[in-house]
């Protein structure tokens, strides 16, 4: 299977990309790749790596940036950190890749449990990620050619301890429960569905 | 209490004006008025129209706009207006709106059934609703002063008689009950609740 890797220089795309690596082909992308750098938050960047890449079998997205701060300075401004990265650019990954992606492929996008379990300083991703997972439902019912799409939901996870003191009594998610959550959406039949890992 | 109306003109904002102005200031606005009009999708109207109500103790919005037709329509563009609508006009009436309310004060915003049941032509208003249902429960614990926030979700309304054949299966939403779902969040004391009426 070829699986393009979006966000594939971070903290869960460096470990996914070796994990699906060991059986698959794997593309990596991201805004510093010097092969192949990507911008979600430009429709033409994501065009353009769509066109370079060629037909895939599946999209997994890693690429989320929010704004994370106290509440007081969150403004309209601030909240377009969000909007524009987590929100609409995984949404456009699926709106401009679903006529790259051969027959039968998927994508699978991350979000993460604050939609449902908020936390001080993380109002806007709890919002793009509402956004995506009910972009993700709604999704589902309208791509055509038995194209898939999910999320996958992880509260922390272990390999990122800098955020552990925000997520009190959080359990951290293994970064082996996060590839399997990855691994259920690309290697599995289900669509529409918010994998939680939580 | 002194009740703001946003979206008052509409179908569900005219029937809820009327029911709530029985036992309650209410302050009607949307773009078209003519007193006191107010475009969601500008922060400074917001700004403005705040600045011109003064102090108030509720804000109930049913202005959502979202873009409603065929999937092979829906690109980054047709999807700005529920993101710049329904989505940010909503979120940044609470973040304006926060410095404006009195101690206590709710808001309640409008989402849909379609967060959770999508239908075709309408993956917008999905990816919308569930924005504003993720950021009100972040929110509600960021707000200060006890200013609680609640989101009031239905299915289709009876008076809108238009949409019942993109809802099949969807027994309509009585106004009644409508009017039930504002009242348990505007004068009952939860936050962070998404009130669903299907
Ligand atoms: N870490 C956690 O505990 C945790 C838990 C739940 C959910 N999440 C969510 O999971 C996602 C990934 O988390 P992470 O910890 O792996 O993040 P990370 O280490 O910061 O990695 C983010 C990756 O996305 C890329 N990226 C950032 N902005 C981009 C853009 N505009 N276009 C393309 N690529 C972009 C980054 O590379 P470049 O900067 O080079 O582009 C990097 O490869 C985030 O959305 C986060 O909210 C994280
Ligand atoms: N009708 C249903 O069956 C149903 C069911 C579930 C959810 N909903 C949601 O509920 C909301 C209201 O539905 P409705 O049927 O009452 O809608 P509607 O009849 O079209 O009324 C919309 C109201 O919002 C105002 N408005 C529109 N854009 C605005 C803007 N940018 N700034 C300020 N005001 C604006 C309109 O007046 P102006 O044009 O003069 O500004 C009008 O007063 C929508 O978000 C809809 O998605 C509706």
């Amino acid at each position: 299977m070829k699986i393009i890797i979006v966000g594939a220089s971070g903290t869960m795309g460096t470990y996914l990309s070796n994990a699906f690596e060991k059986e698959h082909e794997v593309v990596r992308t991201d805004r510093s790749n010097p092969d192949l750098p990507l911008d979600i938050t430009s429709p033409e960047s994501i065009e353009n790596m769509y066109k370079k890449v060629g037909a895939f079998d599946a999209l997994i997205s890693t690429a989320g940036p929010t704004y994370v701060g106290p509440w007081k300075n969150l403004n309209d401004a601030a909240f377009r950190k969000g909007v524009e990265g987590k929100m609409m650019g995984q949404i456009n990954l699926v709106l401009i890749g679903q006529h790259y992606i051969n027959p039968k492929g998927s994508f699978t996008l991350i979000t993460g449990a604050l939609t449902h379990d908020p936390q001080k300083n993380f109002a806007n991703a709890a919002a793009a990620n509402a956004a995506v997972e009910g972009f993700v439902r709604a999704a589902a019912i309208e791509l055509e050619r038995g194209i898939r799409i999910n999320a996958v939901s992880p509260s922390v996870i272990e390999n990122s301890p800098q955020y552990f003191p925000f997520f009190p009594g959080e359990m951290p998610v293994t970064m082996k429960q996060l590839e399997y959550g990855f691994r259920k959406s690309v290697l599995g039949a289900n669509t529409g569905q918010v994998i939680k890992l939580h």
